[in-house]
């Protein structure tokens, strides 16, 4: 059985992550160097999201658009830092046919650049504003060490790109967007992120500010999932994108950019998956309930089919495993691949007139009448799982969070455990740069509407001004 | 207004079509040569495609996955035609950051090897059969002539790719997708094609035969939109994806591929578009009714918002138009932008407790009750227009469809007005390429199940062997 295969996670966290990757069949490694294939059980994932936070997205006004996959090397270039931040790591078309290129091209690793290539053309007065832009595609960044779905040399997300006429909108739209990451993590997701602002050394090359979206996973190491930056007139001001104003002054736009990956289904593993394999909240399962037969039997045949047709006419993703393996490797074939409840008939249950239905988050086993209302009853335990797999996590969550008032503190903590550490900080790149040697924990974002815990920094002991959250990160 | 600066379709075809491409913002030039930023009225379109494809793919069993975007070029060189097929058009990426590649990566022009590379791996057993795979994505190719949606260097698709334990079945699956083309053309575009079977000369690279879905455009030429093909083994061959048969053989699968594009987009333009801009039928515009209200007024208000709930709520994609530009202005871009139907709600018409709904595709206006049952009114009203747009496209494609017995017949038709051609054919490749001398007329497709028109070949004279149909292409 596939399950067997799984390393303890108690054992090695990373080589249990990849064995549950390849147990439930989420993706595989491709011959194409760095680059995964995502296998369906995976993409039914990743479809989900998309649909739900599509949904979202269009509810606040945005509409999607498809800009190309190629920059020329000579427009990257406008915006310097920009440039700086993503030349390393980009790939290069060279040639196109037989022909060598004069301009080469860089497969997109984000698209702000062919955004504002678009806006400065089609933007002239403030009626055209905001412009309320976002994309689904795939983008190469040329990483060196890779894993499936953390880091990978080409990966799929959503990109938004909004103009406004003015700095209030624009940063109204930056909040706004992270907190639609926020709750999609909360209420979808079951993962108690949290959000904050980056420092100047993290936040995005080019952006006023940057939001974040960040995670705790199981073993206390923290994954960066959604971020939204606020980049002022930067961009505007780099590719010439103008408006004439109410006063009928041209001015910049006010931009704004949000993104999430396919690393948003290797943090669901991470936080959620056991020693059996993927565990999936069930608003996020493509497929939230299996029926399993046992025994070939007219009664059972009738019930199964019964119990499917109702659930998915209630919108609840339902399916018979009608294969020809036995009943318990169909179990262990459920519960590898997170399937959140399994529906069991038997022949010799209905005998007594029950049935057995299994929870995949805690393992529990219920026998309940087979004359159950199926949809109540799995509409009620399906919110229930959702929400006890949320308040596990936030318990998790909590156990790994860490306060530290010294290096010392800091030292030890990692040493022993990692986790959300709260520590006061000066402000002065120098500390953050201390700090990363210390097993290159950084900070993850800053809180800004917490109380401070000091009054002095973590590291130098000078005057504190933020309280941060610092970490090890994917 | 928009649609003032549309040429006139009997003036300048190609004209015409690239104003109402830009008229109805559905796409526009990128700086980055022969690709184009897709719109938000052009995407929606596509998003609208995909939903009704995908829910079609699903249904018959297929599941999505994501391959990578980049080919080594060792591996693309395993099949021979494919490579003599792809290598003239694509882009090369010979540099990672700042490393050149030992082995450079072609951008997916389309994905046999990567489907088959991951099929290597992943089946052994008949009881791993079918798989049924389908990915929607981007693809380049290095073209030198482009047009906004019917030739691009980066468009986008979805192509299906599936592998089977037996010859028949492999070739019921190429038939079926075809069909699902087919009706999709016929049901929601409205677009009368004609499928049949590719000659040798045009099927696609290393495909055993390749069915193809065609289309004709307002102006007679041709439009492939839509290809299955049978590889029969040739990929697995080449890759190597072999499986254990019932009697415990090893054999080779037996494989498919199909795909739709973007140029979907085109079609829909060519055929049913005029002078005013867009014309989209019901079942594949994005939004299908726009209120537009004529007045201030709390009567107007009120009812606008009745009815916009109404038809929302019954699933008819329905805006109301509050902006503050003037009802002309409004009703000008209703029409350039294609929106099917349009209620005008005005404050005087009130008066006499009219309202006033024009249909886009042919112009007419009825005066109605303001009483009216919006949602059996319009409802009724979409399926009229969808089915009067079927029928008159129907039409248009019979006008121009002719018969040729020899090649002055041909010449005489292409002289004069482009078309489908039915034409006798011997077989014989050296027949295609002379007519293909007479403005680059091209075999569209084999019409195997329909009578002959004539016992000898249109071009030699000697034995005919198959009823094709001929035409000019995009």
């Amino acid at each position: 059985m596939a399950n067997n295969k799984i390393t303890k996670r108690s054992e090695d966290f990373a080589k249990w992550y990849t064995d549950v990757v390849r147990a439930a069949s989420l993706a595989d490694y491709s011959s194409v160097k760095g680059c995964i294939v995502m296998e369906p059980n995976g993409y039914a994932i990743w479809e989900k999201m998309q649909s739900i936070l599509d949904k979202e997205f269009k509810k606040l006004g945005h509409v999607n658009v498809q800009m190309p996959l190629l920059i020329p090397e000579t427009m990257l270039q406008k915006e310097k830092d920009l440039v700086e931040g993503f030349a390393p790591e980009v790939a290069w078309v060279t040639k196109g046919g037989d022909k060598e290129l004069e301009d080469r091209l860089c497969i997109r690793p984000t698209s702000e650049t062919l955004f504002c290539d678009y806006y400065k053309d089609h933007v002239s007065s403030y009626k055209d504003l905001p412009k309320l832009y976002n994309q689904w595609c795939n983008v190469v960044r040329w990483e060196k060490e890779t894993r499936p779905f953390l880091r990978g040399r080409e990966f799929l997300w959503q990109e938004g790109h909004t103009i406004h006429a003015n700095k209030e909108e624009a940063m109204n739209e930056t909040n706004q967007m992270l907190d639609v990451y926020y709750d999609f993590f909360h209420n979808y997701l079951a993962i108690p992120s949290i959000k904050g602002k980056k420092t100047e050394k993290e936040k995005f090359s080019g952006a006023e500010y940057t939001l974040t979206n960040e995670a705790l996973m199981f073993n206390g190491v923290a994954l960066q999932a959604g971020t939204s930056h606020y980049f002022g007139q930067t961009f505007a001001k780099a590719y010439d994108v103008k408006f004439n104003n109410k006063n009928n002054e041209l001015e910049y736009v006010y931009q704004t950019s949000w993104g999430t990956t396919t690393r948003m289904i290797g943090a669901l593993i991470m936080v959620h998956s056991d020693d059996n394999g993927l565990v999936l909240p069930p608003k996020i399962a493509p497929k939230q309930v299996v029926i399993i037969p046992i025994g070939d039997d007219e009664k059972v045949t009738s019930l199964t089919n019964k119990f499917n047709e109702e659930l998915n006419a209630k919108d609840i993703t339902t399916y018979i495993d009608n294969s020809d393996k036995s009943p318990g490797f169909k179990f262990a074939e459920a519960e590898v691949n997170g399937i959140p409840v399994r529906i069991e008939v038997g022949k010799r249950d209905l005998e007594n007139n029950t049935i057995t239905i299994a929870r995949r988050d805690t393992g529990e086993k219920y026998t309940e009448s087979a004359d159950i209302n199926i949809v109540e009853y799995i509409t009620k335990l399906l919110d229930t799982i959702q929400n006890d797999m949320l308040e596990r996590a936030t318990k998790r969550r909590d156990e790994l969070t860490f306060e530290a008032h010294n290096l010392d503190d800091m030292k030890k903590i990692l040493d022993t455990q990692p986790g959300f550490i709260h520590a006061m900080w000066c402000g002065n790149k120098e500390c953050e740069e201390k700090i990363k040697e210390i097993k290159g924990c950084k900070s993850r974002c800053i809180l800004e509407n917490e109380k401070s815990i000091d009054d002095k920094c973590v590291c130098c002991g000078k005057e504190a001004k933020y309280l941060v959250i610092w970490g090890i990160q994917y």
